[in-house]
């Protein structure tokens, strides 16, 4: 099959690799209809995070179920399925909490599994997807106008829900969300589904704001620093915000996040701490400034995510920007990088 | 009038001090029935927090209402009433969120308020009350036994159900107390008051385990580090705590606090954090440990623990297990420095 493969930051390239095969009886192979690069691919792309050997590449797909092993129940060959971002068993103490990204059999795409077994990149035409039963979420069998919106809930859109939900938005709150890449916008999106009824985008790109806007954005700050800060509270009439959504990862964006969270307010952080976001102690201390967040568990996410999409309710599908064919993955790490493209879907 | 000083660390002496007047027509003059020692001043003591100048100490303390300024409406002179550690007007926004250690006419005893104007510490004979309305809280006029549980709500019996609240403690929750201080105790005592069934208190003091068991401890723990880590795991059948209250305010006990809370779990911190506890963004990252919590909005929560504590419900006067008469303040903050008592109350 064809998969996409980092070998340094900066060169991707699509190669023949081996078939996936069915490696444990708890395992499904899905073929993939569609996937896509993740901001955080770009921290590896740009050589912010190290890159110890080449590494298959993805971890957002959607696909129809090829090959199940003899264990696997809910899993059929020829359904529809979504991947969340990370494999895990749903039966676990974690997974029973809804954290599935702490999950005690945790399987990440592109990476061996805790037996040692190659687990599959997103980005290729197929993946051996390890606690089938555990990870993937059956769809109904999409209209082709369906796949984007429906690739979304594998990382993006559940992400974006996650620093919603973390910083507490919702009816009566005021929301700012920080970062305008797919992840903040969905943060919008979900931040209006939640009942939020001010939600300030802090972005300085027309295009993205135009898409916050659309998402449920009521106001648009550009202004970044000090002086966001004071248009925040201006637009807020002299206090900050209620909930704070920090969608990016680095040092920067969570001191503007931190800044513009009231006394008493929640700051719900997605972004990969990759560059070194750090928490001031002091500053939490002293407005008990209160942090929630991390990885999103997007697999406890996706049901009731998925029935809100397929009832029309909310459309996330807009991030998509860009489509590419699989052969042209480097170009889609090139578009996202240089900010050409908000993300790119890939289709082998 | 006769007041608590601190020159240096160790160096705590009680003087002639000038008696407080009305200096605003918002203040009140109390006159001190009992007040106390608090962990925090510790830091002080201890040189652990620098002392730029002779202070006036304290900031708990309960007593009668000598004289009110010309605006002041809901205190009366005789009016026994609870101070809480910080001085709040009750109607800013932060006041308004709950947030009134943030107010935006915040004033500290001990310090000179926002318009330049001395306060005085609680550890002394009177004390001048600026935002009386805010901040001061009527209690019904107690026997003399009902004063030290009415002091503990001035702060550390606050402070501890901040800990609780900002943990998420409560029913179905597991929970852990890592501190074995007046405020740990009290977050016993707060947590059992919210209906957790399962509380692990983290001490080696027999004295303190005891108090912890009579306040609602349901497990002790004596180790520390990886040891306490795996007690706790061993305690909660497999898993770490859902809810962990952090009241020492030490990079080690801030440590062994994210150290026994489950992924996706929430720490509420309390403790001053004094010696720098750290929040280690990559281990919040990927488990999804949560934290809230900072300096105690005590006024926000006296009336509901002061309809408590009438009512019989809750009692934390133990965590006093020292009385002085206010001369003897310099003992009282060796006794606790030693920990040869856990929390002292003076009476001038």
């Amino acid at each position: 099959m064809r998969a996409t493969m980092m070998y340094a930051p900066g060169d991707v390239r699509v190669e023949n690799c081996p078939d996936p095969k069915i490696l444990r009886p708890t395992d499904a192979i899905v073929q993939v209809t569609a996937s896509c690069v993740c901001g955080s691919d770009l921290w590896v792309y740009r050589g912010i995070q190290a890159l110890d050997q080449p590494k298959r590449m993805g971890h957002e797909f959607v696909g129809v179920v090829q090959e199940i092993g003899s264990e696997v129940r809910s899993a059929a060959v020829g359904d529809f399925v979504i991947a969340p971002f990370a494999s895990s068993d749903g039966s676990c103490p974690q997974c029973r909490n809804g954290i599935t990204t702490s999950c005690d059999r945790i399987a990440w795409y592109g990476a061996d599994d805790l037996d040692g077994l190659p687990v599959d990149g997103g980005q290729g035409e197929f993946v051996r997807v390890p606690n089938a039963d555990g990870t993937l979420v059956k769809a109904p069998t999409p209209d082709p106008a369906q796949v984007p919106g429906l690739l979304t809930l594998s990382d993006v859109m559940a992400t974006g829900h996650h620093a919603a939900i973390s910083a507490k938005a919702g009816r009566g709150r005021t929301v700012v969300v920080v970062g305008d890449g797919a992840v903040g916008l969905c943060g919008v999106l979900a931040a209006h589904r939640l009942g939020a009824e001010r939600i300030i985008a802090m972005s300085r790109h027309a295009s993205r704001q135009e898409l916050a806007t659309r998402f449920g954005a009521t106001d648009i700050v550009i202004e970044r620093g000090d002086e966001g800060v004071a248009k925040v509270r201006e637009l807020l009439g002299g206090v900050l915000a209620d909930s704070v959504l920090e969608c990016v990862g680095t040092a920067e964006s969570m001191a503007q996040a931190l800044a513009v969270t009231r006394p008493g307010g929640q700051l719900g952080y997605v972004g990969v701490p990759a560059g070194g976001p750090t928490l001031p102690i002091g500053q939490l201390f002293s407005d008990n400034l209160n942090v929630a967040g991390g990885v999103a568990p997007a697999r406890s996410y996706i049901p009731e995510l998925l029935a809100d999409f397929l009832a029309g309710t909310i459309d996330p599908s807009p991030v998509f920007d860009l489509t590419l064919p699989l052969e042209q993955a480097a170009e889609a790490y090139a578009a996202m990088d240089e900010r050409r493209a908000i993300k790119v879907l890939l289709r082998p």
